[in-house]
C-alpha cells in the first residue's frame, strides 16, 4: 500500500494512526501542501484524487481518498483489530463522534479554508484566529458532551480500545494545540487524547515522526 | 422512529431518502433552525444532540446524530435495498464520494458558517455568496471528476441503483442552485440528479414536501 500524505494534515494522520493499529506497513509519499504552490494542485495528483486534498491511499487497483473511507475500508479488508464496534448503534455513535470532527469541525479550519479567509477575504489575523477556534470549541465542545455524557466512554471514546472515533480525535487535539484554543472545559477529550498518544501507534503516526516533517 | 429534521437542512434531506429508499415509516419533528433563536440550541434538543445540528434519528434507545452515521445505521439494520455496494473497494468509493459533499462542501455553506460570516466577520453579501459558490464549485467540481472518469458510474453514482452517494448529491445540487451556481461544467452530476429525481423516494424527501415546509 502506498499513502498519500502531509506530516500536517490531520485528516492523513488519522489514516496513519489506523495504518498503525492494523500493524500494516506502507510507503509513504509525501505531498507537500505549500510548496511548488501545494504539490496537491498538480495535475498528477489530481488524476489520482479529484479533490486535491490529502491522503489517497493506494491499494492495488483500489485508489481512495477521503479520510474516514479509507479507515472503514481497511476495518473491512483487516478486520483485526477492529476499529468498529460490533453492534449498529455503537458503530453508529462512534461513526457520530468521527464525523462530528471530520464533517463539522476539521474542514473548516484546513489549510485551504484558511487561505482562502486571508487572501480571497482578506480578514485579519485576529479574525482568521477567532474563526478557527470557534469551530473547535463548538466542535471539541459537542465531542465532550458526547463523551461525558455516555456510559459507553471508556478509556478511550468507545470502551477500552481505540478505533474510529479516537483516531479522529488526537489530530483534532493536536490542532486544537497548535492553535492556543482553550481546552480546559472539555476533561474527558483531554484524557482519552492523553491515553492515546500513550500508545505507539498514535506515536509513530504523529506529524513530527513523519519523514517529511520540518 | 422519529426524524428531527427541517426542511431545508440538506443533512436531514439525505437522511429522508434514506428512510425512504429503505421504505421506512417514522416520525417527523420539525426543529426550527431560524425561529426562537434557533430551535436546534435549544437545552432538550442539545441534550439529545450536543451538536445542535439537525438531523437526529431517535430508533428505540438509539439516539443518532450526522446523517451519514445515521444512513449507514440504517443500512445495516435493515439491510434491503442495500445503499452501499457490496465489495470494499466499491463501498470505499461511494463513501468518497458522498464525504466529498458531506465532509468537503456542506460544512462550509451551512447556515451557522454564513452566520458567523455575515454576523462575526461582517462580510458582505457579495463576499458571502462567493464563498458560498467557491465550495460548491470545488466540492462539486470534485464529484463531477469522480464520477466522470471511472467505469463504475452507471445510471446513478455507483452502478444502476441509487445509494449512499446519490443520496448526498441530490441535496447538494438543490442547494447549489438556490444559490445561483453554475453547474455548466458537471453533466454527470446534473445527469444523475436528474435522474434521482424521477423517483418517488427522492421527491417525497424533498424541502418543499415536508410538513414545516415554508
Amino acid at each position: 500500500m502506498q499513502l498519500y500524505s502531509y506530516f500536517r494534515s490531520s485528516a492523513a494522520y488519522r489514516v496513519r494512526i489506523a495504518l498503525n493499529l492494523k500493524g500494516l506497513s506502507y510507503e509513504y509519499l509525501g505531498v507537500h501542501l505549500l510548496k511548488d504552490g501545494g504539490q496537491q494542485l498538480s495535475e498528477s495528483y489530481r488524476a489520482l484524487n479529484p479533490t486535491a486534498l490529502v491522503p489517497t491511499l493506494v491499494d492495488g487497483d483500489a485508489i481512495i481518498g477521503q479520510s474516514l473511507a479509507i479507515v472503514e475500508y481497511l476495518d473491512e479488508t483487516h478486520p483485526q483489530p477492529a476499529l468498529l464496534p460490533a453492534d449498529p448503534a455503537g458503530r453508529a455513535r462512534v461513526r457520530a463522534i468521527a464525523q462530528t470532527i471530520a464533517c463539522d469541525t476539521h474542514p473548516l479550519n484546513n489549510l485551504r479554508v484558511l487561505k482562502y479567509l486571508k487572501h480571497d477575504m482578506q480578514v485579519s489575523e485576529d479574525a482568521k484566529n477567532a474563526w478557527y477556534r470557534h469551530w473547535v470549541n463548538l466542535g471539541l465542545g459537542a465531542v465532550e458532551a458526547m463523551l461525558a455524557h455516555s456510559p459507553a466512554t471508556g478509556s478511550f471514546c468507545h470502551g477500552d480500545a481505540p478505533g474510529l472515533a479516537d483516531l479522529c480525535l488526537v489530530p483534532q487535539v493536536a490542532n486544537a494545540r497548535r492553535f492556543d484554543c482553550d481546552l480546559s472545559a472539555m476533561p474527558t477529550v483531554q484524557r482519552i487524547d492523553a491515553a492515546c498518544r500513550k500508545l505507539q501507534a498514535f506515536e509513530l503516526a504523529a506529524p513530527d515522526n513523519q519523514p517529511d516533517a520540518e
